[in-house]
């Protein structure tokens, strides 16, 4: 079992492995729509994101939705689709892993299984993906402390993987002018009390496109170790998450972007 | 396919029959341990609480837990532990499935299958609580709107299971005197939206027992139709929510207090 | 200057003086219209809830508004109007300063000065609360802590005013199905960290007339001292807050329902 | 009366004149010490901001605090210190009134008026500000939504002030890790629906020293029109708020990064 992660301090930090070093070359940019719809858009949609800077493609065939009447994913499908655009593209693949059940084909496609942030207090769940021979992008609860976050990260960890990716999307508060309100505080808190990358999810808490290049932005000035963006072509077509979905132009210039911000250093000390 | 909770408007409100006409004859009181510890001691407390007035008998077999250190329940021991005290008190059992792999042999033991707060989001656990055959008690997430927790019902409703039971248990807040906050309004909002019960539990928001009565006899005020309470012999020698857990003696002062309450109608238009 | 708040444990309670040895004999009940729109309409109001059990008239003269479109109150005029209710039907009175040039005639006609949610914070308004001669019923503001709270009573006690009743009125949360949750947590907590009577206001919280009377007794339940009720006999006519304030046959059945909730003593350990 | 904010469509971003087109030459630097504590303390530490960049001088002689026995301000005395802050350095002075007493003698020594984030719900405080002649810096308070900030902007404006500059400080939320939490989606809202200037306030939402340059940088990729910050020379000495009030060589390369990132336009669209 490795050391637990809640007694950890600051200590140098380790790359996470991720298949292949992933965080050790620069930020990090995961992108791709938010549900894979068919292989066409599928590869269209990774073909624009690998040209704009991403090294992993993310789509969700499994979708876990609010109500039992929206589109919930193509299901293995969608899966045989991302191996394809894996197999096509040569770019890395994130997809969520909604229950134990799926769990172990998502992890046979995915270089990175995501678990989402409705199931990031599924114990049971957690304990799977610790098992599960992948590296894990554990997004935090919408309602959840960072200590509940860490514990989440720790019931994977305790199981032996050691390759968690932590992710910030947003939490729920009294505002209404935006779906949730993205913590960047957490950021901070996060590099200081963890030696696990933190990613930053700036598509979900705005809900609105045309926010999402500025708070990659905002993200980067905080230090996160990239971000993981809906990106879609044609978004007015999209079966989920339309109109928070930016189209290849905006990532490419997000990912630009995030790059300056990032170089500045503005989190250093 | 029984019609959409979601569009159904207060109507006479019909019986879940959780068995045995569960609602119809009153307040219905579900108590026992936050976890089943032994079988010695989950006698006892069932004893206690059926002399006081409860016809379900609540403890957790599989739990739920912030950590991966904390005690995470007996498992299937506890599940033949409250088999026993079905078959030795007449009592009906409450107890929660933590997954879809635990949720058939839960749904043999149990009478009432909860689905707890952190899973009121698993769309793939709820669905299969809504093949399970049992009535289900499903508890509001404690950061979900009704819109979320309605959704959640009809996930199982859609599936075939019209037997579900709403329950109220705090909402996080940014108040740091208690653990979190009753919210009583829901109550009175989900009463005129669905025909379906509405229960509270009254234990877990405060975090302390001083609360539990108090809290109770007002959910009784908004016109809840029960309360599901843990309820401890030795409170302070429990493996789990020792500081919440009330006395057999406060359980039926609760009982006869939320009775009062409850005949005087003040929710009543 | 007597003894600060901040650390008096529970002690004997002691009598707030308010005018009259208010809270000795049992449940106070402060009623009254939103804002004092006219003499008629005060006298009428002030009748009916005298009728039905209140002690105290309340009503609105200067108006904390959202809006500067909104209506402001009557000001000096809605005083004036108060002291005439007062002589006519030996109601006290109870309405709001909300700065400090209104304050000192504010406090010539009301037997209770009510300093409201968004003034909890105006520590100079605090001060000169605690210098002008009367108690003052202090609400909480709907994002304080309770220790915040404390702290503001506080400012109004340093002065030497003993006489401060503290209100619970709702606070914001994510929770969108009613305008603000009642806090009942705070009460209890309140009840044990001072020896200051703590009303409930049950009429702001959920913005919604039906909920009144359910509300109150829930106060009643977790044992408050009284409540202070919006009521109003044409509240489709009313300059503000209509859809909240409740009728005087509503609130002779409140005062009805929480005296017999309260003899309960449900919140007695 | 000016047309209404709140009607008001993006339209040219108008110049906030502020005594001198101050929003004109690029971002606006407002920076000093929590409250003004002596001659000695002021002038030092003015000349170390303007020498880092900043335009405007704040600090506080009249100080809104949680409790009646926390330091208060030197009133009178911190204003003729910043009158001669102004006349030594040539730095413009932005300090706080907390009422309406002090607002007239606020508004000689002061270029900018702060109104409090606890005072922005105080109707009465607003309409001064509004006939003040002076621009007026309102923070938005803690838990408002940004409808009730432009009402609070509206009542200043209504009395024929155009000269209202928004601020964003951080709401409060569930979320411990940080005292409050900022809403850098407010910022892009606000630019959406107003052409008043919109600043950021990094010091206060963390509480801590070292989250203080990130947050302003993170505020600069939203588009912020500037930023208001803490800087002492002595923080362990500070009569207030020491933890999170940052040094001079600190605040330098927050201008410097500040500039970076605001030239690079990551919230154009």
């Amino acid at each position: 079992m490795p050391p637990s992660l809640l007694v950890e301090q600051k200590r140098e930090r380790p790359v996470v492995v991720a298949g292949r070093d992933l965080f050790e070359r620069g930020p990090v940019f995961i992108a791709g729509p938010c549900a894979v719809e068919s292989e066409a858009q599928a590869l269209r949609i990774a073909r624009a994101v690998k040209a704009a800077g991403a090294t992993v493609f993310r789509g969700g065939a499994y979708k876990p939705r609010t109500s039992p009447y929206s589109f919930q994913g193509l299901g293995e499908t969608g899966l045989e689709i991302l191996a394809r655009v894996r197999a096509e593209t040569g770019l890395l693949i994130c997809t969520e892993a909604v229950d134990g059940e799926c769990l172990p084909r998502v992890a046979e496609v995915a270089d990175i299984v995501q678990i989402g942030s409705r199931n990031m207090d599924s114990s049971s769940l957690l304990k799977k993906a610790g098992r599960c021979g992948r590296p894990v992008l554990l997004k935090r609860g919408f309602a959840a402390t960072l200590d509940e976050l860490l514990h989440a990260a720790e019931y994977i960890h305790v199981e032996g993987n050691a390759d968690v990716i932590l992710c910030e999307r947003g939490i729920r508060t009294f505002s209404g002018h935006s779906r949730n309100t993205l913590d960047l505080h957490a950021v901070l808190r996060l590099r200081e009390r963890t030696s696990l990358p933190v990613m930053v999810d700036p598509s979900h808490a705005p809900g609105l496109r045309a926010d999402v290049v500025p708070l990659a932005c905002a993200a980067a000035a905080v230090g996160a170790d990239g971000v993981i963006v809906e990106v879609h072509d044609r978004p007015e077509e999209a079966l989920s998450d339309g109109p928070q979905q930016i189209e290849p132009a905006s990532f490419a210039r997000l990912v630009r972007l995030f790059g300056e911000v990032a170089r500045l250093g503005c989190a250093r000390s």
